[in-house]
């Protein structure tokens, strides 16, 4: 059996940025090869062109060497170069029946781990060994529960198939889209996405989820004409005046009745020194609604913004979506079906199928339970929770590893008992 | 004899602002005629479409009609209705010669005049019997020395001809451009230009002005959409919005090397309650400079800002000139003649060519400069001195009477001595 | 019998603006002290200093020498000179008994009639003898309806009290809030407030309205200094700029997870020609939020945003609030009351105790439920249905005449009733 | 004799940014100690506080790590260690007389220098060995030039005293100011400043220049408060929202009438990812005339302007001088006394007092200039002209070194000159 808890440790201990995951995904790879998993990965699993937010080339490749240098499979990883991460791996129970699928995150974030001694990564000593990068959203142990899942299910005593999606880039919302486009979720009956933590006790689960936003994240840029400040002042086309028009502008779009939304400039930076008019500016910009469509009206009117505060100074503006999720709608069959198989599992003491408390939050899961239920199969999103000693994404985030054991039983009794129940 | 305090008096008591000069306009018609001129006026004196800043058909009636009731003479002012109230006469000389021309601005300022009795037109009741309308400039003096100079010359004891320009809307400068559109400037040889005051004090003239900058007055309208505030936001279209936007982008139009520039928004308004997102706003700016190229350059950059803050807020935009002037270099050997024909006129003590002191404003009197010069004649701006008891626009400004009389000898002189000088 | 159809047409005919209500509310007085009410107004019946958003004294005095002139009785008039145009009047039943109370708003709008002959008051000859004022939201027939009730219950044949308040500036939200501190709610048990028309057909009632918005609405006025744009711009402090940068910020304010809000600056103006640098700005500004608190916190950002605006162009800035209400908690009771008591009246053909369709909209109405509420009343807002050919506020607005009586016998139902209701 | 082009490659070679010219600065001391000057350094020839965009500690502390691995002298450079790295050095001449001072600057500019083929450091290896760092404005010239003359100088034979005075951080105009205020101009009598370049021609030399703008450099930081955009907006307070209202209002800033004046926001950059409110932005600013009074006066404005763009938003706000400069008036008797010197050196074609075409930049040596004058000295900004491949702060500059062996020369006898001329 494997040891959920250094496995965890170890992808603690090594974490990478979205689309950067190569040496997770090629543990992934390996791990599930093992277990006789058919596994398709690299460009096989991802679209190209429909990744989001993709990292330059240069940071693609210095994450490449350094899980290279850390003893990374060079066969394996030669195929996800360039940030082509995603892992699916399936496998064909004993009796026909419906493909059920898993899917599992397995990205870091960009945050400087705590060494507080308090802190359980440190004191346990397998805090990240890649200096300001952290697994601070328990993504370390999605992945952990889906590679034991893995193991459990291998021995093939159930109906069906089983489909297991091992998703990079989660957060940015920037890579499930890329496998959905590459029909990494066609003929999936039934889909589970599942998250750790989110505010819910250790203990507790919960079948589905409320409140996640559509949302979309922009990267502009506008390009003027630098000019010396003091000598030809009106040869610059000053970017900055552009974007920072856009910022108030883009803020100042109207509430609308139709649905709850959200705007945020995130980041706006631009200029190279006090004397010289700047050539160029940048700015990251998302858009949130509970409305799919609201939030494409918000994109385009975000979009008519920049493109005319970067006319009125004669600036050129470029716009591109970095990340994107829509809102989820999760089949409460499957919400109730987790309720139930939770019941008489060590380590959970209550159970509810959904809550009125709803975090307004996106996620990209919502690409692929939206493509499950356009071809007529379920899905949901889970939550399965865990005492958390500091807020996601904090310095000082950890989660229960006690939860773990728990959630893989959970998902096992799901993974059988689906293939042989009619929703 | 004309009675020169009377008329002016009387003009000063009958004020009408730009394009609407029909009362003094006829007057100065009928008296020109009587004098022997050869007069023209209405649609002959000026061109329709050239004429900026317009007002409504409904304010232009109205004076109309005030004109009417006062006794206006109705044949002559049908001419001039829809606003076409400029007049230009002509009368030849006993000899041959050159062609010289002097030019008179009619027009009043939207200023309530004050009620003060230290006021003389107050004191002397000849206050305006307009309410809010004022000669607070000096044109009721400009056209009485105007007038009281063709009676001098209608015995036509000179060589060549003598032309009278009879200026509407000179404030704001919108009426001079027309009627060098309409060939009123045509074969002038020499042009003089006149204010009373300007800071320049009693019994002094001079003969030159400088510091004249190029300007366009425009006015933008932003039509968007209306809604209800609370109920529909998101419906409305805000012409606010755009409105706002463009008023700091104008202002925040980037300094020139090449030359002096201003810019200013004077007027911004729009919206008609609380609850209703704003469907109109209005905008008057103006921009300046010392070089008609730079100006030309401003003008551009406003209109694009104006174009593209609506843009951005799915507004349409129009804009419209309303006034504009370009600079004064004036000829300097007619400036040192005026010096030497004051020479010897009672109630001038001091005669100067020009100043270092340039006043920082905007004459459209500068069009019929540049067309004269352009046809190779020579032309001059002269300042004639008064004490002046409050500012040029202020309610309680007055002209001092006793300079109107050395002003017409010195215009008679330069009239008569032009006419046989070779410059 | 009162001829409410020709009182109702009266009072169209004469309409007048929040405060000035003089012929209005003297006729109520008039009528309710002939039917032997006790009546309280002017000072009496309205706080001062709590009136929001009061007409200029010459506004005031305009409109009180209009009612003078159109026969109103100058006795009870003087002591409503200045604006204080509330009425209330109370009568005592048989036997003792609970206080119920009435609520209705006598004010027109600033908006010019339709002239066209599908309009039914043109048709008619009743239309708005005040030119640009117009009964456009119904308080004539809340008048109406308020004095016909009146009427009935003249007979005293109930047990308690009955008091009946005529409101001034209901539009606006500007005159409840000065009744409630005069005391005009003190000893109420039940309160009924009412409107025709909304959206709900004729024939049909509705108990209790939800989807009222707490709201603020704001006057903002910014002062700076003047100054020739071209001859000495940086003397000038920009007025106009200053309200700019308070115009886009205040649309920036950020969305609340906490309740639904919106914002809207409705109206901005200022500045006085293109060549001089604005001296003033005006700016109107709401805030709505389905939260009272909410609002008060988006009125505290508006205002400090104002405040810095303004400091920022070294302008001086002053913020009044000329209008408020907060939102309304209908007591089901009443609405269920009132759905049982319509049953049998002619004219009615269904009724429902409240409406998931809320309008997002505000009413000062709510001060004085909120009072009752306090006081350990209860209190409703009820909808009596009217087709309407126009929407509110809008030229061609118009009610059904046919639902004033079905809606008076209501009342009188309820007064009766309710005085023997334990609820 | 000293080899001066193998001195000026090692220095170009070894480039260090403003207060950081460690290696520099301690060759200077060496180098002038075994001359025999008397050495002033450290923070004895610098005030701590006076220094402006002081880099931070770390910076500090890489770049003196940096001279010490390149074998910089471990003893002089203590003395330096926090960015003190300024030097002064005085010799008497072998009788009494008056103090002749020269002024020499040592740092470097961010810029990564060319590697092109054609860029001569490139192809005659001494291209920049700190890479991303270099003398692009010809100060490795400069400081060449002063020890070159301290050389020439050490022989005593002259009258009175010689003082050398070399700066560090004159880009950005950050420390000259700070020698100032140490002390270092005391007892000057004459003082010359001298630039390579800047648009004169190999051959030409200058004595005296025009164009020098009163310039400030501020750094400006915004704090506010992060929050979740899609959760809780409403707790934020966006840095990013008061930064880009600075930026337009800023640059909306009204042209004055009394002087040419320029403003710039070259830097502003804010904010941590699109789901986050921005906590902290940052501002670069200059403001420049050509008057010190209204620099000052814009100065004052711009910081209003902050403080209020950040109080409108709740923020905090600092603002910071982080360089500065005074306009120069050079005395024309040293302009004079230069172009007569310049007569007979070979290598010098053209001489001129002064020029009329003025470029519009800043120098902090204007800061010495005036102390100077102040004293009663006289003061002189010379241009000796070079080709130049590239412009100025272009990574392809450079300098013709032919011109450095006059440029010594005519320094040379100006020292000696002066101190028997009675200027």
């Amino acid at each position: 059996m494997m040891d959920i808890i250094a496995l965890r440790r170890d992808l603690h201990a090594h974490p990478e940025l979205g689309f950067t995951e190569f040496r997770t995904a090629t543990k992934v790879v390996q791990i599930l090869t093992e277990l006789g998993y058919s596994v398709t990965y690299g460009k096989d699993a991802i679209d190209d062109t429909s990744r989001r937010g993709l990292p330059k080339p240069e940071v693609l490749e210095d994450a490449y060497q350094r899980a290279l240098r850390e003893g990374a499979d060079p066969v394996i990883m030669e195929q996800m170069r360039g940030g082509f991460t995603a892992v699916v791996a399936e496998i064909q129970g004993e009796q026909e029946g419906p493909t059920t699928a898993f899917r599992f995150d397995m990205d870091a974030l960009p945050i400087r781990e705590s060494k507080l001694e308090q802190h359980a990564p440190q004191a346990t000593q397998f805090r990240s060994r890649h200096e300001g990068i952290m697994h601070a959203c328990a993504h370390d142990g999605h992945t952990t529960i889906g590679l034991a899942l893995a193991e459990r299910l291998s021995n093939r005593k159930f109906a069906g198939r089983i489909r297991l999606l091992f998703q990079p880039a989660e957060e940015g919302v920037r890579g499930a889209y890329a496998m959905v486009e590459k029909g990494m979720l066609e003929q999936v009956d039934r889909l589970f996405c599942m998250h750790l933590g989110t505010g819910v006790p250790s203990g507790h689960i919960r079948g589905a989820s409320a409140g996640f936003l559509a949302t979309t994240k922009l990267e502009a840029h506008f390009t003027g004409v630098s000019s010396h400040a003091g000598a030809t002042p009106e040869e610059g086309r000053n970017a900055l005046l552009g974007a920072a028009t856009a910022m108030l502008n883009i803020h100042a779009l109207p509430r609308f009745s139709s649905a709850d939304t959200r705007i945020n400039v995130g980041i706006l930076e631009g200029g190279t020194g006090a004397n010289i008019i700047a050539e160029h500016a940048r700015m990251v910009i998302e858009t949130r609604s509970t409305s799919e469509e609201t939030n494409r009206e918000l994109e385009r009117r975000v979009r008519n913004i920049i493109e005319h505060s970067a006319a009125m100074h004669e600036l050129t503006a470029s716009v591109e979506v970095v990340g994107s999720a829509i809102p989820i709608r999760c089949d409460m069959e499957l919400a109730e079906l987790a309720v139930q198989q939770a019941e008489g599992i060590a380590g959970f003491t209550h159970a509810e199928a959904i809550s009125d408390s709803a975090a307004l939050g996106s996620e990209d899961a919502s690409y692929m339970i939206r493509r499950v239920q356009e071809q007529g199969g379920k899905a949901t999103y889970m939550i399965v929770g865990s005492e958390l000693p500091a807020p996601h994404h904090h310095p000082e985030f950890d989660i229960d590893e006690a939860v773990l054991a728990p959630a893989v039983e959970l998902l096992e009794k799901l993974a059988r008992t689906l293939q042989t129940t009619d929703l």
